[in-house]
């Protein structure tokens, strides 16, 4: 034992690995919110929205331990030691991460230290962005007719030593991409290389869920251009595959019946050769 | 506009497809919680957790419209049609759905009739079993060190002109397989063919969340007598991939610290050669 641990009280709560979902905060869980009532600190990140601080109980220690623009208030490892120092001084002590804490969020890693140190700990699962983003724009990532699998990847590395699999993850029916806007056009070549074809429908969903939600939609090959000129910046989805032609099916209507309004009035005339509607066996 | 559609009034609602979540009944999201609150129609699955039901208030309609064992109550035109003319009935209209709507729940299907019908669709996420799962587990389906990527397929078609993708399935850091339990031996054949080692860490979890949630780790090889033996029923999610290794690192210590205790002593002994807890960098 370090000089350090001695000076931690033999009092150890429990720490909460907390999803605050996609943005809106209507959708964090029933028990995040709850959590968030009783927690006796709360260290949060940039992507959780501020309206979920309003839930805790006056007393309640907010702690701010997220990046902006790439600069990380903390290390890991000083959030990890955080963490077990709140659980000596509260009952409940939560983490809330945005979206889900093991959708590369560090929650793994953080669960993992609070084990080793004998601080239990509890994974309070969140509605992921890779999921509610494109459902935000009306895009399922499954569809019985059109697509059977999906698949998310972070768009942080996308060459060298760290990249993932382009190869395999352009012959998954739907690919979801998660911090994707700085690389999009890396990402696109990736996949245009790995033989995704160009004409692959794709969105780019900008602030999913909440107010300002805006999106596109294009071909594969046009989405880096689609997005500069809509201006679409992070935080973004990005989505590749057929379920994407879902988020048109409204365009002809009389109202756009989603709740977030298309703002960039690209779909579906945007897409070259778009095939009819999506068949669907009844 | 056929006969039947002139007997619908002209007020019409709006139909929420909300993700009941994966099986705790308190990983609903806030926003879901209060539509049922106030719905004048619900329309549930069997994986929708009763409990959910007592949220409604006394004048609901309940309406199970799920499937047991194979037999749909009803079929999805059905399902379809009653939203449709529910939603001519009620202000609000739940569509509960086990999970997220959009990650193989037909979610998509209905959201494009009720559209075609000019009936008001909002979509309401839910936590995903595909991701809740693993993570009831201790499992995370990202982590810096070993899995920048996951993809989520259906067990339900496992050969045949459905199939999915295995090949390129079996290349993704971490496959998370929902539905899989009755394919379980032809899913490890395809991931074993398409070039995955027989030693990937391997985890079945059953009834995820809930008080009876009991699951198995082993290799990929030997998940499906694992899973025979430890009498691992549906619903269960399979999860391959490095990340299971999580699942173990609490194994040697006093107590084992998830909520859901492994019902059944095979991690981590049961791993032939199993490598040193994952290295992580601070």
């Amino acid at each position: 034992m370090s000089g350090r641990d001695k000076q931690l009280s033999p009092f150890v709560g429990m720490v909460y690995l907390v999803g605050a979902g996609p943005g809106d905060p209507d959708l964090i869980t029933v028990r995040g919110a709850e959590l968030l009532r009783h927690a006796g600190a709360v260290l949060y990140d940039a992507l959780a929205n501020d309206a979920l601080l309003g839930l805790t109980n006056d007393r309640a220690e907010l702690i701010y331990v997220g990046k902006r623009a790439g600069r990380h208030a903390m290390s890991q490892a000083e959030i990890n030691e955080l963490l077990r120092q709140k659980a000596h001084q509260h009952a409940i002590v939560v983490r809330l991460k945005g979206g889900d804490p093991f959708i590369f969020g560090r929650g793994g890693e953080e669960m993992d230290y609070l084990r080793r140190c004998n601080v239990p700990v509890e994974i309070v699962p969140g509605v992921s962005s890779a999921i509610a983003g494109p459902a935000a724009a009306g895009i399922p990532v499954t569809h019985r007719a059109v697509s059977r699998s999906f698949a998310v990847v972070t768009g942080h590395a996308v060459a060298g030593a760290d990249a993932p699999n382009w190869r395999a993850l352009a012959q998954i029916d739907t690919l979801v991409v998660l911090m994707g806007v700085a690389h999009v056009q890396e990402i696109v070549e990736q996949l245009l290389a790995a033989g995704r074809s160009p004409e692959t429908p794709a969105a780019a969903i900008q602030s999913a869920t909440l107010p300002d939600q805006r999106q596109v939609i294009a071909t594969l090959s046009a989405l880096p251009s689609a997005m500069a000129e809509a201006e679409i910046g992070a935080p973004a989805v990005l989505v590749f595959g057929e379920v994407v032609h879902m988020a048109t099916l409204g365009r002809g209507q009389e109202a756009w019946l989603l709740p977030h309004p298309t703002s960039h009035p690209i779909a579906p005339y945007a897409l070259p050769g778009a095939p009819a509607p999506i068949p669907i066996q009844w």
